[in-house]
């Protein structure tokens, strides 16, 4: 059994370099645990001349795709180019050729997993994807294996790592968040346009992947409620951390009855500091997951960087190489999503406790305009704490965490008592979970 | 792809009748996740007259468990009665049958599970054990394939849900450890003979098991040093609070160069409070996985029980199910331990931080004896506290915890000091994990 597993890379940047890098300083390791060898045979980049920390020979790299894509004796093809086009031209190429694909692309597979499950499975070939989600942990592999026994009730995560470092730093020394985000960057755990990251995006993608594949549905990014952490002050932190919480930003995709409605939804959330979740700090990634008849199951790790997603990658190689007499992804229903197929649940019907901080003028009768706005539209109030940190402007900050109630509601109360003329800056919403 | 995978069960206790349970309720949704249906044909268990609570129907219930090994029909056998024999010869007989064979006998794979393994290769067949620990949570497919690219540094867990229930309620309530262990076995937690999970052994099990798969070493629980926690005090638990640390009873095994001996070691350890592990309370159990070039994951979920194990019991069946075109398991050389290949470094050798309890005569001198004993073993201090609260007899409870040092000349030390004229009780030795 020695024939190798030959390989083709699309993508030589930071992750393609790190991966060329493990399989090179690992190969006997690899080798030990893998029936027959990896092979990587060719490289596509548009830069062929950037000279990269990682061993290969100039007569390996190639400026077009198509060296990899067309070469018969390439097996698999690991794209690594990131975003929509040309990565989904490339791997749909691959697939419809009988090349095995694997991918750290997310985006690609939020917007059209699906599709693409469903072209590797007609070609009878691979489509494996461990890297996209949470980086080294193998959170794709539990989902479409380890937990597949269990009807999934929700799938919560940390999963974007620069988010969780500026959070962390915010709650630990009450920097506010842009000097938290230039530390970041600093550091070059945020990009230069961090947009992508600190808006949600990312996490979307991520999530959009992880409820498709814990509920067996075709979910897009688009169908994700997405609220970044960019508006978060010192002031929001301190009252959650006050009332036991932390602030994280969360991916979560939840289904309350077996067949229902799904809710998919990014947002800075009040998590308890003493649940799982709660507790990951720094630029780390945590995903739970609870099914029946599992329970609550965690898994956590570092969720980007081309070490954690090397990882990743090779697993899934390894994965090919044992699959020696015909790959049976292919043939695997665990590793299908229906296509087109999705129920989600609309935003305004959610239902969850919710923290609202309210910036008011400091006079008297404020308390009674939020208490009767909440009360008009059937929100009720758990706890509130009045700041004494004021605006310059001398405007007071009030907090207030709800009982559960409905979205629409909070949504509703929120605005009339931004009209009033009391309000001096807008009301800041976000959600609880227990 | 209709043939059914048909199935025989071999055990049909409290965790033979969840499974059975659980593949009826969840009929549908497994059905869906596989190319095939699961089957379950036979089920023998010597007591065939307690009605379990579960779906069968009396001609399927044979009271010897040649009904399952000699049926033809029968691919795969889930072995389900634990412990050493007839187990071991049960499954013996079904893989050189051509039958896989799904378990959750802890047991039986720390002791033969590389001799099992190998006999599963030789027949071209499946051994799956995913049950065996950590009850639900993926920890066995993590260590084979999610991580497979990784050279593994270290593997360690809080491995046997009723420690860490009592160790939990010492640390909440101050419990003593009689009380605690009182409760466990009111709510069920601890059975009426709770010897095996108290002292360690359960725990010894699994982290063979997984010091195995990370290492790829044949490591027997006659490998691993054992000590169990029926010695704890409120007053260790309560020092190791006041430095930051929970008392966790923890499965080790850690390998610090390439090529290099396995620590191989279950025991109480300070864990620092803020670590993902510290963090884990109640009956939950957590594996840390640490690797190059990963860094560290964690997984966590329910350790045991019925829901729990059916989860990871039926994600082994599915992956039979998938694997139509004849067994992949069988040519991967991730499912594989060298049978007989070991190397573990002696426990006189590890090297770490210590924490050791003196009960001394309460007078002048005890201070400078202590720190004597020790400078002349090469240990030195890191922290001390003289308690308040004495023994009935007057005696003083003196803790400490040093900086590194080498296990051989910690016990030398706190034996040294148990033979002096002031000592009034053994010293108490647990070892710190940073």
């Amino acid at each position: 059994m020695d024939t190798p597993l030959v390989m083709g890379l699309i993508g030589f940047g930071n992750i393609g370099s790190g991966l060329a890098r493990t399989l090179a300083e690992r190969e006997a390791e690899i080798r030990a645990r893998s029936p027959r060898p990896l092979v990587l045979k060719t490289i596509a980049d548009r830069d062929t001349e950037t000279r990269r920390d990682a061993p290969y020979d100039h007569a390996q790299l190639q400026s077009d795709a198509d060296a990899v894509l067309y070469d018969p004796e390439i097996q698999v093809v690991i794209e690594l180019i990131g975003g929509i086009e040309p990565a989904h031209a490339f791997v749909r190429k691959a697939l419809e050729s009988g090349k095995h694909v694997v991918t750290a692309n997310k985006a690609l597979l939020a917007e059209h997993g699906a599709e693409l499950l469903e072209l590797a499975a007609r070609n009878g070939v691979g489509l494996l994807f461990e890297a996209a989600v949470g980086g080294g942990i193998p959170i794709i592999r539990a989902l479409q294996q380890g937990l597949a026994a269990n009807e999934m009730t929700a799938v919560q995560g940390i999963l974007n790592g620069t988010c969780n470092y500026i959070l962390t730093r915010m709650s630990e020394r009450g920097l506010p968040f842009d000097e938290a985000l230039g530390e970041a960057q600093d550091l070059g755990y945020a990009e230069p346009d961090p947009t992508f990251d600190i808006e949600g995006h990312d996490t979307a993608h991520k999530t959009a992947i992880l409820a498709s594949l814990a509920f067996g549905m075709d979910i897009r990014p688009g169908d994700v409620f997405v609220e970044g952490i960019t508006r978060i002050q010192p002031v929001d932190i301190q009252y959650a951390r006050e009332l036991g919480f932390r602030i994280k930003l969360l991916g979560i995709a939840k289904r309350a009855e077996t067949g229902g409605p799904v809710e998919v939804r990014v947002h800075p959330t009040l998590t308890p500091a003493a649940s799982p979740l709660g507790g990951v700090g720094g630029v780390y990634n945590a995903i739970m997951v609870d099914g029946r008849p599992i329970g609550p199951t965690m898994y956590y790790g570092q969720g980007a960087g081309p070490a954690a997603t090397s990882s990743a990658l090779i697993s899934d190689l390894l994965a090919l190489a044992a699959d020696v007499g015909g790959f049976n992804a292919a043939r695997d229903a665990r590793l299908r999503i229906p296509s087109g197929q999705r129920r989600i649940k609309p935003m305004d019907e959610l239902r969850t406790h919710y923290y609202i901080r309210f910036t008011m003028a400091d006079r008297s009768g404020v308390m009674a305009l939020i208490g009767a706005a909440l009360a008009g539209h059937n929100v009720s109030i758990e706890s509130m704490i009045q700041h004494r940190t004021m605006t310059p402007d001398g405007a007071a900050t009030i907090s207030i965490v709800t009982h559960q109630a409905v979205e629409a509601d909070v949504q509703a109360a929120a605005r009339e008592v931004e009209a009033s003329n009391t309000s001096a800056g807008p009301a800041f919403v976000l959600r609880v979970e227990e």
